[in-house]
């Protein structure tokens, strides 16, 4: 491989995917990580966390449009949204689109996070400014905890199941989300290559079902992630993944124009899913 | 990275993907090309043509399955396949598990793929012991131009759209293959991954377009190939791809124990596509 390249390995360092890098952009060490910026050929801008790939110009749209988007169209009444960890800003600049929504709370225990992402990312962050939204630097832990039927959707938008994001994938954590959902209210998490199963990922799913009357799972892919193949949890209350709100459905096919992933088709389509995704999440 | 890594560079040398390697098994040079097999830790024994990653144990499952299922659920009377390029056996597997079709042609220009992969990937050439299945190691463009309405599902298992493979994504070849299907017969074919386009998707849906009245497009993970989100044509002359035979339901489910990756609701939900999708293959 000639110049210098990004590389990861994954899966017990057997499978690595790699990104040519034309310019390093950003480097530093914020209080609670490695925050670096590259510029690469293949997917522009890069952010990395800790040496790991978190959000890609080329790619980010499918991201945070799904974890977005598919509980807004399944929500009845969606007032208030929180989302926790996500300081690029993306699912945020998503929900921002729906009128409707009152109240979205982005907690980012990173402010550094935010700030290197409005220089880099500024379409990410672009939905920051809007007036709905409350950007609070808190621990996401702390701030579940004291949260109780407030919340309509939470975006759980979170790195791998290690070191302090491990908390984020068991059933106490899930049980506290629980708490902070009203009586219809639906969680999004990120939950893994089912591929390449270096975090257990049929474990995930059991903790979220111990909690959660609802569990479901699709995929879109996102190719910064180890395998590219993703896979992502929607817990729900009261509706299931596929029922789609009609009342919003005028709303959604005029937005359609300004997403570049989502649709009502595709929502209900990736639902779903193979043999294989539903061995892997332990699904009958 | 430490050890013996099979590497490969896409999208211009700009993006990689690598599995490390375990052993060397077999290496050969054929009349046609490189043929290699490694073993891995992460997709077991892998195929290599030309330095090309093509079948692995850990994924075969679900090109396989998906190539062949999709179009026999969708025809009506299928009696004769065929099949060209896939000397590793694995589509062919796959349609001997339907007893009503009564003839599947394998043209593979490569012997020595086949014979190979009778050593490393038994379970995929297992099918080519079936009296059905008729192995013929010819050019699949000259066997194309003289068959005549006389298959009912052709699968183009190719490479990507270099050397002498561009020849498989052109109209001219499609035309062959139009005019070698039965008046309802059915062309599936792999269509690359849209976000490292290197090869130009939208033009070659345009081609499939200007033969075929019926062109639909779906993805399936290709863990192996580069950028893993993985596109595939339908192309049909009548019926459409998620109109699915009533009459092979019955049978098709009592099919789904051995099917690792197929099931007919992910049928139906992975023709729902995104914008993206939509964008990149040129569809309204």
């Amino acid at each position: 491989m000639s110049g210098n390249w990004m590389v990861e390995e994954f899966f017990h360092k057997t499978f690595s995917m790699g990104f040519k890098i034309k310019e390093y952009l950003h480097s530093e060490q914020s209080k609670f990580q490695k925050i670096d910026v590259v510029e690469t050929d293949s997917v522009g801008k890069l952010l990395l966390l800790d040496g790991k790939t978190m959000v890609s110009d080329k790619d980010e749209f499918v991201y945070h449009e799904v974890v977005s988007h598919i509980p807004y169209m399944v929500s009845r009444n969606c007032k208030k949204v929180l989302i926790i960890g996500g300081g690029d800003g993306g699912v945020v600049r998503e929900f921002v689109k729906h009128p409707d929504i009152e109240r979205i709370d982005l907690v980012e225990i990173d402010e550094r996070v935010i700030e290197v992402s409005k220089i880099y990312f500024p379409d990410c962050t672009s939905g920051l400014s809007d007036k709905r939204v409350r950007v609070l630097p808190e621990d996401g832990f702390a701030f579940i905890k004291r949260a109780k039927a407030e919340y309509d959707i939470i975006v759980v938008d979170s790195t791998d199941p290690v070191d302090f994001a491990s908390g984020l994938f068991t059933d106490e954590f899930y049980a506290d989300v629980y708490n902070a959902l009203t009586e219809d209210g639906i969680m999004m998490n990120q939950t893994e290559n089912p591929f390449l199963d270096e975090f257990g990922i049929k474990n995930i799913y059991n903790n979220m079902r111990k909690v959660f009357p609802i569990v479901s799972s699709f995929n879109a892919p996102m190719l910064i992630y180890p395998g590219v193949y993703w896979t992502f949890g929607f817990s729900s209350k009261k509706y299931r993944a596929t029922d789609l709100n009609p009342a919003k459905m005028g709303h959604m096919h005029s937005l359609q124009r300004s997403l570049k992933w989502y649709n009502m088709d595709w929502h209900k389509g990736t639902f779903a899913i193979s043999n294989f995704h539903k061995q892997m999440i332990g699904q009958e």
